[in-house]
């Protein structure tokens, strides 16, 4: 759907930036609706996930399609998923926000980790949970749900556009995580963002330590007064 | 998905049959979530809606791709299902339930009805619906939503797998919409339902007119006495 | 849990009285939460349904335990409770705000309104809601659901205290619906609320005709002008 | 906070004018959330709501400020509000989407239509809403509920912006309703709406002539053909 | 309801097993809806939650019926569970998924865990939660709730079948509560899926394993190779 | 709207009063609805959060008011609220329980912190949450959220009564936070209940001694046996 490859560079500026701050650039570009709602990280990581988006679509199960023995299918497309998600990529899933089953356990989202995989995000629920906690690489999801997803899931498509949390994300889009929760950067401006969204890091560092050596926020955020601008500039060069 | 052709006798089997009982025959059978959830029609009628689903889904809108100018567009998604939705078929839409949005308007519904489609179900919301509910082709949504679909609704795929008000429905299943709501029948097991129903719909019009008289239901519904089973027969044998 | 029975005499009143009526007076005692919440009419009647309660408790139905066969258990408690409700008294079904299946069906309702019961109040769904909104009893329901009653929900109890749309309903306590909804009064207040909410609606009735003429509603409603007061008076003499 | 008067003319066109309309032009506009979400019309009406808003904010009741006896206060701001919305304005109510008690009744509600007014909204609920629904003036709730407003309202502001079904309401903006529901058009933007909504109107009916003699819509409508384009203009100029 | 004793050696070897496991054996004999929805752990405990249910059925608390003084009550419900729920055993409480008050409070569960109780699972809120979650007997919840459970929940019933979370809980079933949540296990299934889970924990673990070690899931999890059942029966009897 | 300030000797008492206890004393006096519901602590503190609310009021935001440059306005009520709420005073935001978007990040937090403030509570999200726990003034929110104000609200009225989780704020009335969540101590009674309260800590406090040593809660909590009263007499006095 796109051919925009992240770069090692981007990738390492975002892992630089908050999700607040992408979401007020794509805000600035007319984009309102690219924080995928209701979702949390599993255990909060240190580093910022960041990869682009491979994939899965849910639907809900019908039950006579979706006994335990399709699992022994190795064209299942959960399993599928899970093997073929590239290293560097994060997995999306469509779970129509419905988290009273999980879409993957333990055992899948250790092989995602091990695989390289950059990360998971379910508006559905995950099992196991304090297993996948424990990984380094991030999960984010709706909750905990000890059922299996062949109770309300039947996974369908792979690499298709999806809702996730009430957020369109196409395959290629760039996803960010941290604390806050995920943004889903359109690929034709993930450069674009990044590039802004650096320099936005740097000068809320420095209103950060204006504002805690007793300065007033008006005037200073956003800048509009000149002597705050030259102030940063100064404190910029520094560093 | 299915080759299952639903033919002019069994369609007229269904005209006759309720919602409810193809609820209870597909229970019998396992399947207890077929029956959408959270839509109603959009104007009651006489006649049962039955035919065969051609699906639409839906996507939330990401505001860059979404602009009123899509509509010029001749292969847009949901100006092609109303234009190609075959006649007798049911239009079936995945908006993720969110009736916050149109997913169609009187215009559009008025051509599928002139076209011979046989309904439209949307578990998203349908702008002039006023107008919708004048036409003789039955039509179901979840509520009457001014702003159009592109505020809310990219139009993505024709014919895939889709969600609608939490039920799974694949292209070709039968589709059955009374006062009640609307019932999705498998494909595969269209012949049997009507089949089996069209029976339940005799003996329960047996019993109302039993219970009418006076009849206690203990016994009679479901039929536990041997009498009451002669006197149905009996009751059958003389329409 | 009671031993008030409400009289014919009281039945007549609550017939001409309002739900609104009944509400602001039970507000005045202390009781904020009476109005059954999310409940509506299977279809407006001109009459007002009043009866004391007879209560039927349904919990979430587990799938071993609830296969259509149960139905043929002359036991069964849903349809002991339509056999057992008193004539003249409401049937309350706890459906935990539930309507994703039916609660009962046009041929159990029917048989209700032949044995003279007052009416049927649930807050899950009915299935043949048509049916159920043809009779000349007073239904009362969340929305129609097609799935049997044992998709979700399994008949346990009959005649203990319940909850009906986040109410607590003791049988015996007096139920009075209209096209707002219904209102559950306590026993023990029955009586009372009865004649204190009568004299109401001859106030509010001149408060009416006022308005109409042109009346301002300030000193009026609630009266606080000793001249309206007095006209109120001379009113209702003349009545 | 607007000195936007609504002439006779615009309203006049707005009488003919649909929300479905209304909601694409803002939509053009950049203005996405201006449909009042979760609100319908008490009964249907055949002519459209029109007029400018006047507005009450409630807030949530607590229960030491909110007896029965404040009703006795001539200043109270529900009471102020019904006697001083002026003659073609529409009352509009922030009830916080909170319909579990009223937002007025009956005899309220006539007294606002006898004194001219063109409307009532509330996101909450309304009370006696058969005798609303009876009236000439329409009327949109989100659904009926007999508690009174001091069960969980307590009316604090008076002609202030507010919150109406998730839209912003300012002083002055004019809202028109049909049976699709309630758009809240912008003051500043309220002559430029009516004025292209009005050939929009035209258009459609035309596109709706067509489709019932026939036509498919892609190349019709949206108008991408010259033809069509042709075709209507004559179309136009017979009227 | 069931004479079943939980064995010391089942409840060790419940001890061992993880909620997922549990879900996936009771799909698999055709138990849908036996994981408690909306409920987490106080806090997070290295020991997994086993017992049997004892229960508690709380109704809307009606204001006239629950003044502060019927904690004065010996045989007050709640008091009386807290007092009697039998050692071992899971005080399990329907508050219908209110959580807007309290359903318990440090104190009364402090006393159940000095009373050797197994755990504590409600639909609704508790408060003092942080004193709740220092203590080591696992308690369950929907979020922390400091009102007082009369302003919302009068406690009605003792160790009847009650709803939680959406789950029918009959007393005497199995309850088992880890990170991810709470599942019940119908008593005459308890003996089945300890034997039958306690195998699956064994080849998760070699799973996960083999998994670490880079082992591809397809063919291995679900075991579909032959090479892979040997090589787990090979691990299984080093162990 | 109250002059009533809360003195130093007051706030301390409360310091060491729980949420639990004051709801139970707000319930006993007819106040049922004081605890902000569907907040939590960004992150747990060892202190309370006490101080008397200063407010400000959000309506759902049009996008062509609130584009990135009201920032800019030194008058934006959001920015004049961080810098003018008192020190030792609680900013209290009603967001209409929307938490899709932030109401606040962790630079304007922390400028709050600098001043003096007590803390924040927010019935919307916050973003930078992670900064936002790690200050020692505490927090209350929904839940974490990126997206900055302006996608959902705009900032309109400051110090005006509120609604807050659906409870009324009025300013100047005292709120206490713990890791249950905030109670909102009506101003004209925070002087009654922080006295009543502190008696009641005590009493607990020996309630929980003597139910570690085993004592059941019957009789001893409440209180309803001499010979407990007079147990926790001597014990009080030794402390």
């Amino acid at each position: 759907m796109t051919d925009y490859i992240l770069s090692e560079a981007t990738r390492a500026k975002y892992k630089r930036i908050s999700t607040a701050s992408i979401a007020t650039q794509l805000y600035k570009r007319g984009l309102r609706n690219q924080f995928i709602q209701g979702v949390v990280p599993v255990s909060p990581k240190l580093e910022t996930m960041v990869g682009q988006a491979f994939t899965l679509r849910y639907i809900p199960a019908r039950e006579d399609r979706n006994g335990l023995e399709v699992f022994r299918n190795a064209d299942h497309p959960q399993r599928v998923a899970v093997e073929t998600c590239p290293p560097g990529h994060v997995l999306v899933m469509d779970a129509r926000k419905d988290a009273s089953a999980a879409t993957a356990g333990s055992i899948l989202v250790t092989r995602m980790a091990i695989r390289g995989c950059a990360g998971i995000v379910t508006d559905g629920g995950l099992r196991d949970a304090t297993g996948i906690g424990q990984l380094d690489m991030p999960a984010f999801y709706s909750r905990p749900s000890a059922p299996t997803n062949l109770t309300k899931h039947e996974a369908l498509d792979i690499n298709v556009p999806i809702a996730c949390g009430d957020v369109a994300v196409f395959p290629g889009d760039v996803l960010v995580g941290d604390n806050d929760g995920v943004m889903v950067i359109p690929a034709h401006l993930a450069e674009e963002i990044a590039e802004v969204c650096a320099g936005m890091e740097a000068f809320e560092a420095f209103v950060l330590e204006e504002v805690l050596a007793g300065a007033p926020i008006i005037g200073l955020y956003p800048c509009t007064k000149d002597e705050n601008e030259k102030k940063f500039e100064e404190w910029h060069q520094k560093r």
